[in-house]
């Protein structure tokens, strides 16, 4: 039974990990730590997490505890990454870090595991990708090679908990009840990583994308609107999109009626598509939960990957009624 | 003084328009009829007008009461106008039209005043605008002769008042808490509406629309997404924003960071409008309150338009804190 | 493999039932009959159960269906259960009703599993206490034998899901966002049963009970005020509530600084419970999900007991962050 | 005209002062100093001040500008009054106190206007009441000299802007969505406050106060249970309340099928009262704005009795439709 270590334990996507964690058949937790946190039961602040008895551990337990055959979920603020993961390497263990720092430094293996499954299963480090970026690129990769897109506008609505759970003016409850925001008007960081991953698979368009905060604590729903240079009948490009995803156990990609919705997701490490075409426009919706494919559950289906066990192992989850 | 009388105030917009109208200084409010609440207390429906001591009228008293110099505000469903539009019109009245019935109809002014204002003071019929189309109407009709869109985006996020006081599954709480619903993803009634608009003012383009539902009572944030055939600098559409609205008491156009935000227009007839550039991409997004820009304070900014009042009467209210 | 058959899928509550039986180790699905959405896809209108195939069945399918060894779950609207009550039992079936029908009625046991396990061990009717008596009894019942009330106050916050799937205005989003909504104030069916349940373990104090609707789609948080006649030490009570609840696997007595939480109950079938003392007033709050320990998780509860599975049979689940 | 500084202007009350003081038509706004946001356009950090084109003045400006025969509201956090207070008194200056400070400092009049109108209008220094025992306080004050309350719960229900503009983890939007959390169960600032109010009046009972964060940006409902020594008439209690209450222009006694409601109330410095009586044990409900009646609101209202006003001068406003 491999261990897995969270270093960042404290925060909305490293406690999920541990939730996660928990039910995992092949796993066992090891070390949760949180700077901020240690010391204090875990369940006094996760109150979700009631019955788990554990408290945070204190900085410097991971690196402590690590060991060859181990795996380390990264899971501090962006820009902390390499306090952690390179001595991680060193020790001998596999690394997911989900913060941005390795997302494009090529060490890592980008760890989106629907278009990136090989490299994956074979790097000892995995650069766990943004929400935004998640969405978005499940949302708009199929139309890679079979169409042109001229300029592509991505309109992103997201809960607030992707900003994490440091105390902030913008994130309180009062601010965000009642509010649509839109913000990152002048450029948002997700934004260089969605054009990354369009590239790569030969999308070259100009991208806008509007990210909004919406009064939801999870949940993010991506529209993808693609401006194409040639005619593409509509049921050619829905071929494409189940083409893409038909192996994959955790995207669905959706028809006639069906429109991708949070409660279908939230909680799980699905994602739900649905792709239409009218004249030279594609219209691509995604819908995920950014703590579960936008954060944490990408994290633990890249463990699988790395480490060979089925790749829904401790995801089967479904969602609850809101 | 001017009598006004609602017909159907017992939805969300009438009731909003008898609440414009008690604040309102050169009118006074006359019949205020409810065919499913006739009899009932105002107060017990609507909370927030605890003070106001009137019951709803029966069905038929506008029609008793409309005489010359009146005007009606027909509040009810879709495709019921016809029982008091025409009659009242030959009882000598004005009328403001909420519904969809008169939108296509040229007996009838449309009532967007920022770009209808002489017709709608010359007509005794004004069809008001739906929420949807006043927002893309007010965030795309600035590029009209200085743009060729090719193609546009309008990705909408609506607050569910817009779906009336009607009981359905889909309004309950438990079904719009914790989702973002995209829906008539196979066409909305709106569509049109906006395409008709926009070619109104030289702006030929398809348009893909998508409304959502977020989980707000009240509210709208329209981004519309205008991918153009010409290369156009920021600043000369920016240019062409402040001189569409320069003149408009209720439309804001912002700049620098700021961004439309619902908390700046909940509760009043303001609109908040900002536009960016990038490459041939144009981003115009707009923020109205659904029942009021998007109904009802609208309708009252029609009136004292026909009636010859100063534009902003009754409609000074600031919004208040979330 | 017992079969269970679901009469009244698709309310919140029978709903919930399909979810739980999904994952229950020892029991199978059978029918899963609702009237009103016979012949649709459960999935498209629970957008959680996406990935459960089935259609709803129509009217009568459980009464063809239903055999000697099965389980009949009536999760229909109050009132209609004698429709399929007598003859499910008639066919040997056992059956659960979560509706308010027959918990006044001594041909069945009362589904309480921590005050009534062998009863419901013994009877081939179980009649599933309401969400507000599950709570408010939780949090009272120890108090039987070692106080004596001479007064109580029952101040209870629930989810509007416990009003049900029927479209109605008051459980509208629009109505229930932004509003604490006390509700029943001159009397609520729910008062009798909880003085019923108090009586029967020697608590005859006058009950004053007020529940309000607050805006959250699933969960309940009930505050009982106990007035003694006599002092009782902190202690001495806290002690009382441990020894009940010591050997319960879903109820949770906290201490200190820890305070009944609804995040750490929805989704699950847990209730979290505390008690202080001040003078001679007792303070006991109780917090469950609605559609858990107070409507699906205690049926299933109950279905465990009376088949003699181990009472956690498929109610393992933990509650996930909001 | 006379002028009114607001001290402590970037907090939610302060701001709601402000927002008073623009539409009140006998004062004029004079600084709005705010230490954290010198210099800051007040239109950016609240959004619904969108058309107020001010910036925030510097620490030390109130000191500077106050004058003979100005208003200082002192709204910044409990124990920073001394920072204000004694210097714009000795500037000459009436105060208005928002903080807990001076509530319990016979130097200040305790500013409840419908229980202590004249000590309100003799002095020169006011402490207005915290939001909790407002609404308390309003509940129960009507028993004293008629009843003799053994006990008394008080069961309170508060949108979170009562905990300020602060960071803070428990009012991120992720903690406070989906939550009903009672907290304070050892003990709350307010409680002492409460109890030294009803004492006043000749109610000398023990009081157990539990406070809960429910998912509201703005509202409070508080219902208090008093157990009686006496037996009471329902009418003999009622016709007390609507006497303590005829002649309070916010504050109303509702009778019947009607509750109090938060949104009879948001925005306003209403107050909505509902008494009830079951053989010894009186419920009195009350629903006020904490940032209305609670805070600013009332503030505001004794600001109008200080300087001869009427006492409703600037406070017309009626709520909205959530």
């Amino acid at each position: 039974m491999n261990r897995a270590h969270v270093w960042g334990a404290g925060g909305y996507a490293g406690a999920e990990v541990v939730r996660l964690l928990l039910q995992h058949p092949y796993v066992e937790l090891g070390v949760i730590e949180s700077r901020g946190l240690a010391g204090r039961l875990m369940a006094d602040h996760f109150p979700h997490l009631r019955t788990f008895a554990r408290r945070f551990d204190a900085a410097g337990s991971v690196l402590s505890a690590v060991t060859a055959g181990d795996v380390v979920f990264a899971a501090g603020s962006h820009g902390e990454a390499s306090e952690i993961v390179p001595a991680a390497l060193d020790a001998g263990a596999r690394v997911i870090d989900l913060s941005a720092d390795y997302r494009f430094d090529s060490v890592a293996a980008y760890g989106l595991p629907e278009w990136r499954r090989k490299e994956i299963a074979q790097s000892p480090l995995v650069a766990n990708p943004g929400c935004y970026p998640t969405a978005a690129t499940l949302a708009l990769l199929p139309l890679g090679g079979i169409a042109s897109p001229v300029a592509i506008a991505i309109d992103a609505k997201s809960g607030i908990s992707g900003a994490g759970r440091k105390p902030a003016v913008d994130a309180l409850f009062t601010e965000v009840c009642g509010e649509v925001r839109p913000y990152g008007l002048n450029g948002h960081r997700h934004q260089p990583e969605i054009e990354r991953n369009l590239r790569a698979f030969g999308i070259d368009a100009g991208i806008v994308f509007t990210p909004h905060v919406v009064p939801l604590a999870r949940g993010m729903l991506v529209d993808a609107y693609a401006f194409l240079a040639e005619d593409l009948s509509p049921d050619y490009v829905a071929d494409a999109y189940h083409r893409a995803y038909g192996d994959s156990p955790f995207v669905r990609v959706l028809d006639g009626d069906r429109a991708p919705n949070l409660r279908a997701v939230i909680g799980t490490n699905d994602a739900e598509l649905r792709v239409d075409v009218d004249r030279r426009m594609v219209r691509a919706i995604c819908a995920i939960d950014n703590l579960g494919k936008g954060a944490a559950g990408q994290a633990v289906q890249n463990l699988n990957i790395m480490l060979g066990f089925p790749e829904e192992s401790g995801l089967h989850a479904r969602a609850i009624v809101a």
